[in-house]
């Protein structure tokens, strides 16, 4: 099945599951921005982020005897959500493999959607072997965060409503602004977007844009280190080998934002659009409102998501 | 023409200009209430809240000479944002009267959407006698907040957009807890839901009761006063000639909210659905979460609205 086939499988899949989260519009945006800004507000899908879509797609998609032992997934906090809620839905056991800095609230919200967090140290240890080895000791199935088809593909249904949307919006040309970490969201909205004119574009966070260099090497390059930007929830080692093809073919330039603008941006999609983003999940808003001598033609459409922010960080980008 | 052909010809003029705003949920909203919470997130209405579609609508109906001239509303804040967005989507010229204490981001954003603001003192002026002194000098139309079988047929709309949304989510037979100042929102919607098996009930603070009281007593009764709670939105003199009998008629039993209520029901849209929301608006939410001894059924639905909160009184709620 090409991906593009299984995006739309998947959108067949998550009808009535996932939420069409709606594209949210202010006059105040379009003024900063200097350009008409529509927003793809994922922060309102179930559990707070996009990832409820791949994670239960993915699920969807184990055979019946997999499913019965359970699952496992490694995340910095959204894709821990989506997988347990998922999981908590199917009737599926659930392991959550989460560094243990991540923000108590995700790891609270993970634990309270039924599943069973493991801690590790994202300094010290790799989460990919920790998974492995819990996944081979219980036969659990590892749900990669972004590595996987069929999370590529859950996430790409995200495209196919932006394109919907936009078109009924009377935008049928523009960047597509789209926060990335390891690529899965970004990967997987290129593809559902190849062949209209819209064109995804991957933000990353200054000193962390591993995908930015990736796309100009041509080859993988990994991020020097993994902490030191609040946009934790996209700060990943690497774009993976199944996303970074994808966005190589089908991504346009990167754009890279910094904290202060993500706390910006935070701010105003609370005053402006009343949805609530954390840093990461704000990263493309951040792109659109300034770093917009980067962006060309009447409108832009950003992807904001991830509204598991930190209450102390939140406060900081009302102040 | 009946209320309810009001407002399906309401819903015709508005498709495609309100937003057909999502149908909220969270389990751990689910688990506070003890029962399914729906929240009809009607903050991510255009200006955040409902108070475009009433605006919109009856400007819409207006002689086009009228329109010509210009309009004129008196509001504590999102009903002028309604009309003044209104305003200048159709090149209308507005004149807004507001309170001096209404939120100085009400006003800031009213002016900003291009209409002409009059500030008045709330304790010692008449706003009524106000408006139709500066709409008789000008020759202006007054679009009454909640008086005016347009503006309710509008806010009715929500009600359509409830009774279908609920149905998609497995939802027949439930309260709909609607915010309640004069009864624009509450008389619509309940008119909206009259032929179905959903309930809507007025939420009003507590100490501001007047529709209450009135159902009680079966005429109009008035506020004693009309500052000391926070949830200066949905505190006005007392039910409306038009919005009483439609309450009277199809209203379930009214409710009351703390403040305290409120801002923790602000921090829970926060924190689980991700949503802004004005205490005022948060009225129904704080019910549904706290007042759920007073609530029969499974299910309850609560519409959120005003995402205009003063950042004072947002810091307070997450505190």
């Amino acid at each position: 099945m090409s991906t593009i086939e299984r995006i739309h499988a998947a959108a067949t899949v998550l009808d009535g599951v996932a939420r069409r989260t709606p594209m949210l519009t202010s006059p105040f945006l379009d003024e900063i921005a200097g350009r008409r800004v529509l927003v793809k507000a994922e922060c309102l899908q179930h559990t707070g982020s996009f990832k409820l879509r791949g994670a239960w797609f993915a699920l969807s998609q184990l055979p019946e005897a997999d499913r019965a032992r359970g699952v496992i997934a490694f995340s910095s906090g959204n894709h821990a959500q989506g997988v347990a809620f998922a999981a908590r839905e199917a009737g599926v056991p659930a392991v959550i493999v989460m560094p243990e800095d991540a923000p108590r609230l995700k790891i609270a919200n993970t634990r309270a959607l039924g599943a069973e967090v493991v801690l590790y140290d994202r300094e010290t240890e790799d989460r990919d072997e920790i998974g492995a080895r819990l996944a081979e000791e219980r036969g659990l199935s590892l749900i990669k965060p972004f590595d996987n088809r069929d999370v590529i593909a859950g996430q790409g249904t995200t495209g196919l409503e932006i394109a919907a949307q936009a078109t009924d919006l009377g935008v049928s040309r523009a960047d597509v602004l789209v926060c990335c970490g390891g690529g899965g969201l970004t990967g997987g909205i290129a593809v559902a977007l190849a062949e209209t004119d819209l064109t995804a574009r991957p933000v990353e966070p200054e000193g962390f844009d591993d995908v930015a260099r990736s796309l100009a090497a041509g080859r993988i390059e990994r991020n020097d280190r993994l902490t030191g930007s609040i946009c934790d929830a996209i700060i990943t080692p690497a774009p993976g080998e199944l996303t970074f093809p994808l966005m190589a073919r089908h991504c346009g330039a990167p754009l890279q934002v910094s904290d202060a603008e993500c706390l910006s941006a935070i701010g105003h999609a609370f005053q402006r659009l009343k949805i609530v983003a954390e840093p990461g999940g704000a990263a493309a808003l951040a792109a659109a409102l300034h770093r917009g001598d980067q962006i060309t033609g009447d409108a832009v459409i950003c992807v904001v998501t991830g509204g598991n922010v930190d209450k102390e960080i939140f406060l900081k980008s009302l102040a």
